[in-house]
């Protein structure tokens, strides 16, 4: 059962070739169990990965309005020790940040080794609001795919494990879920009109989405498509990306800390001998 | 049942007076499951404060090694959305640190509007490990109490809620705690030599710490003595106290949230009179 959607490097991409709606062969109550010890396994290697400090993570997580990034990382990152997880949200630049290059905010954010950042937003949006809405001419948002592909290989190379989702939702499930927000208070701080005007755009949104999946999937720091109109469906199929992404630094985190430890007992040994002392 | 234990402003204080293994009548079991309803209700509490965005919350942790400020982040707030909460642990202070006053740091580190901060150590330590190394003269370090006190007004009168947990447990129980470090290679990244050479200083700690709770325990920052001997009461008498803090404020962070709605509701109206749409 296929539940990671991996955008192949260099390949044509075609979003009406993945369905929103895709769910596999799951029923929600199975998958949502799946989900639960998969959870499980993030906290778990998680604090290996914090303890380890061998490697960071980050995960970008874009979409359009009422994707479910904000429901992404209350989900998929519920049960993770917050001590080690930092959640950048990224808003309308500041003049100072737009005085520097598009990357400089970004980088300033990237994760420190050991801990998992989550963007919610991220430098894509320079290829995509920034281009939707030619708010800097097209020689210089062309550029730009390059230069994320190199900051990426930068980072990726430093051992931060870079994984890319795109929540793929339909133009009818937007429709929906704007709707709700007008019907509950508790949802009123994410209504606004800015919302369906963004909506007019849908098009050239997903044309740019596109150009940003096909041109920026590298081996290194590849894009997963999430069929997102089912929250269970995405929050299983992004918790599977994740565990299986990380599981196979397990062994080298667990080995790393068995060094450290030796090394500290040696320490300790050797200064409890030097002092006399049994403490 | 006493569960909350605040530092009396102006008052004299004598540590000898609280019991780090004090656990009112509880047994583990029943306050386990009054701490998950706790934890609940962070949860919900967290959500409006979140979306109102009036207020932030500041939670300071401060304790003597192992005395579990780790712990307490991933039991107390591992049910709370990542998206809203930020912790900072401090550690050795960089040159670029060190080349401003003391509070630089810890102000670039206040949770905004609408924000959870978790600070894992904090601005304490320019009065308790500065104090206890000689790292300043005591003319400078004497003058930080007043100093923080006029940093947290600041911070309190621009609505963020400052809550400061100092975590007391006993000489025994640290000197198990470290011991257990040894003998599990998961925790052996926490294991160091200089946890043993520190608690030979324990009285000196222990009298900053006094200072530090009996001049900074203001009216606006109150200091709470959490008994924390016994992990399990810790958990309970944080939460409780979060949850007192923060459940008188849920009426108005309601209504602010109503308000909004119906702004937001008001304007969706008139661009779709204005525009002749259903959408």
């Amino acid at each position: 059962m296929n539940l990671t959607f991996k955008v192949e490097p260099g390949g044509a991409l075609n979003l009406a070739d993945y369905d929103p709606r895709y769910k596999a062969d799951l029923d929600r109550k199975d998958a949502e169990e799946q989900f639960q010890h998969l959870a499980r396994e993030i906290d778990e290697l998680q604090e290996l990965l914090y303890a380890a400090s061998t490697h960071s993570l980050l995960v970008v997580l874009q979409g359009m309005d009422t994707s479910g990034k904000d429901g992404t990382i209350r989900k998929v990152f519920h049960r993770v020790d917050p001590l080690g997880t930092r959640v950048k949200s990224f808003k309308t630049p500041t003049e100072e940040e737009l005085a520097h290059d598009f990357l400089w905010r970004v980088h300033q954010n990237a994760p420190c080794r050991g801990e998992i950042g989550i963007f919610n937003r991220s430098h894509y949006e320079d290829v995509l609001i920034v281009r939707v809405h030619n708010l800097v001419p097209e020689s210089i948002w062309r550029q730009r795919y390059r230069q994320i592909n190199d900051f990426e290989r930068l980072l990726t190379e430093n051992n931060t494990i870079v994984l890319k989702f795109f929540l793929h939702i339909s133009y009818e499930e937007q429709a929906e879920r704007l709707r709700e927000r007008e019907e509950e208070v508790a949802k009123a701080w994410k209504l606004s009109v800015g919302d369906w005007e963004e909506r007019q755009l849908w098009d050239a949104y997903q044309a740019a989405y596109v150009d940003a999946l096909r041109l920026c999937s590298t081996e290194c720091a590849p894009w997963h498509i999430v069929p997102a109109d089912r929250k269970w469906f995405r929050n299983l199929a992004i918790a599977t990306t994740i565990v299986e992404m990380l599981r196979p630094l397990k062994a080298d985190w667990l080995a790393q800390l068995k060094r450290q430890s030796d090394r500290s007992l040696a320490e300790l040994r050797e200064y409890r001998e030097r002092n006399h002392t049994a403490e």
